[in-house]
């Protein structure tokens, strides 16, 4: 069978299964979840040794140790799928809620339904966990999904797979309700993104390359997480100490993750009494420090370039700008930053409100850590992803997120006059 | 200026105002928009004798009578347009709106903003009053609008930019938040799609055609009505009396609406009770009836196609089909409708739910005419259109559809640990 028609079947199963899925009781998906980690409980085994010929391959086509770490499937990773899906069992299930239910004055009662969004697609790289944390949550919302995992990771995927299948069987689900995608041809892709008349939505979770080509080839729409360049703002009326603190605490907690501070914007006229402070805690942990002219008159910094100030280091490195006033940190962040996680730290009333009306970001914080952006802190149990868009999710998406609202009509033989 | 650099200035120029519209009260967006309509009332002989150029270009161009009848100006559009304007003054305003503030376990409060969408595109066929429109909804909305209108109106709409710019400077806010393109050249609209660091999204008025290129070419998210083929479904359990009543006002309230019914579906079980005294009804009406062989065999009908199920007629015509339950119902709608509006016409409490949850349309109605989704009847207020996508807004999409919102995050020097 060509890719092409490959893809197509794999678009219409997942249509059809999708279809069913809306029948769905939280119970039966509760059910499939928790048949899932059973599953794998009993598969550990099976799962070690397929992960092993994708460790081997590996190793043989060179990746580095960062990638093969990644792809490893120990025994706390699987515990830790075992361990997500009985989370995802335990959230409440969005789908079905019907709210803001009025009587118009036609006469009919107008209310809005939350439904699944149909199928969707997750495109992902050589990390097998993700199989499972995104089969989970789209099953959960009453979706179909179509997974394509990165081709390093090819049989622990398909392992992941048979284990997904025989929950979905023990639930009396449709098996198509998840498919991994069983080829490991790129043309797989290219496909998977341009059938708006089988796939409702791409989730692509990777590198800021790969979501990038995904975003521009796409034909369906797509929920993306490009960067986190965040930003703190520590105003000239900050309580210092929690300035401190909060600046500390988004740069350090850990370097690698999105909602990290990249870029820290100081008042020049609490410059002076904060940022040697904050230059000492830095240095104590291995943070390397880049700056403006008048930062690098402050503490030692190297020079930080306008390309700098767009940079996600997700690394123990930090650039820092002195700024005059409130407006021109909010201008920095919305010119510079990726509409992710900001915050002001000030005790001054008036510019919180501003700061949080005018900063164009998913999350905007004040006097708290960037570092709280998160499904977890922020009560969806789990995320998908954390959307850098506008358009329908932004921030951290949870099963809400995966899910659309229609509106429901209810009449009586009401028919409309003018 | 190479139409590349035009569109990029224009697309700054509407970021930049954008930022400032974020700040901007409701009082002042509203005293921006009834200032329009005044400037529209001091205008009429001006807009007239613009509009009479592109009437008289028109002509020598040979339009048809429709698209010259859309195209023209006359004082009743102009007083409608201004109407418009202070009906969209007197809606509430959706930015700022927090909800769902919440204490976090952490001690963080959260809550969600709602925000506007930044910059929204607008690209729409020769009708002069959607300018209008769609600058009024964009404007209370607090979007700076790039607006890219048919180049048969184009002296119409530069007069019409003239008496928004006017009431915009009236107000004190940037002139910019409003632009109507001023090429006619095709090249324009290619450019508008394909900016996403200065268009935050798209949303094309007009025929299919127009559409279905835009979503295609698009590089950023488009909010889009493709097509109504909507449907009413008679079960054996449907009271006749409100079936006819609904059936009729579905298909002839009005024919070249999105939200017209068809075609019909039939329960095999009542189609003789009701089929002929429906089409009696239609043909007092007017209305040319297709169906399948079955329907035939009942009334008199021409013969439908496998295309005819898939069409949107706009016009007086209908197609029939009969149906041996509900399911295959549900099945053909979501097979071959266009996930805008579907009723079923039943007294049987069991089959409502079912078909309210499996129908996949932005609207399902139960016992009521399909003829009610529409922005006013919903209490939108007005509407920019009716959405047949399933991401971000959904069925009848009025100022909130052109908001998002954001998390905004209440600390008091709070730091994540863990």
């Amino acid at each position: 069978m060509s890719i092409e028609s490959y893809m197509n079947d794999v678009g219409q199963r997942a249509r059809a299964a999708s279809r069913q899925l809306v029948r769905a009781t939280t119970e039966q998906k509760n059910q499939a979840l928790y048949a899932m980690a059973e599953a794998l409980e009993s598969a550990r085994p099976y799962l070690q040794q397929e992960n092993e010929k994708d460790l081997v391959n590996g190793r043989e086509k060179g990746l580095d140790a960062a990638l093969l770490d990644r792809l490893a499937l120990n025994d706390a990773r699987i515990s830790g799928m075992i361990e997500g899906l009985r989370q995802v069992a335990s959230l409440p299930d969005p789908v079905g809620e019907i709210t803001d239910m009025v009587f118009r004055p036609s006469g009919i009662q107008l209310g809005k339904m939350r439904v699944p969004l149909g199928v969707i697609g997750i495109i992902y790289e050589s990390r097998p966990n993700v199989t499972i944390d995104a089969a989970s949550l789209c099953l959960k919302s009453g979706n179909a999904t179509i997974l394509r995992g990165g081709s390093e990771a090819f049989y622990s995927n398909q392992a992941i797979a048979a284990a997904v299948a025989s929950g979905l069987k023990t639930a009396g689900l449709p098996e198509d309700a998840v498919q991994v995608i069983n080829t490991t041809d790129r043309d797989a892709v290219g496909k998977l993104i341009t059938m708006p008349e089988y796939v409702d939505v791409i989730v692509p979770r990777g590198g800021k390359g790969l979501i990038e080509r995904i975003s521009r080839d796409a034909r369906v729409p797509v929920i993306k997480h490009l960067d986190g360049n965040c930003h703190v703002y520590i105003d000239n009326e900050a309580d210092l100490d929690k300035a401190f603190r909060i600046a500390l605490n988004a740069k350090t907690r850990r370097y690698g993750v999105c909602n990290a501070m990249e870029s820290l914007l100081v008042h020049v006229e609490v410059a002076e009494a904060i940022l040697p402070k904050l230059a000492a805690a830095y240095a104590e942990k291995g943070v390397e420090l880049v700056g403006c002219e008048q930062t690098r008159g402050l503490i030692a910094a190297g020079v930080a370039t306008e390309e700098d100030w767009y940079t996600e280091y997700l690394a123990p490195k930090l650039s820092i700008k002195l700024v005059t006033d409130m407006d021109e940190a909010i201008a920095h962040i919305n010119q510079y930053g990726s509409h992710h996680s900001d915050a002001i730290v000030t005790q001054n009333y008036s510019k919180t409100r501003a700061f949080m009306t005018e900063v164009d970001s998913s999350s905007v914080m004040v006097n708290a850590s960037t570092a709280f952006a998160d499904g977890f802190e922020y009560g969806l149990g789990a995320e998908i992803g954390i959307s850098t868009d506008k358009i329908h999710a932004r921030g951290p998406v949870g099963l809400v997120g995966l899910t659309s609202q229609k509106y429901v009509v209810l009449g009586d033989g009401h028919t409309r006059d003018n």
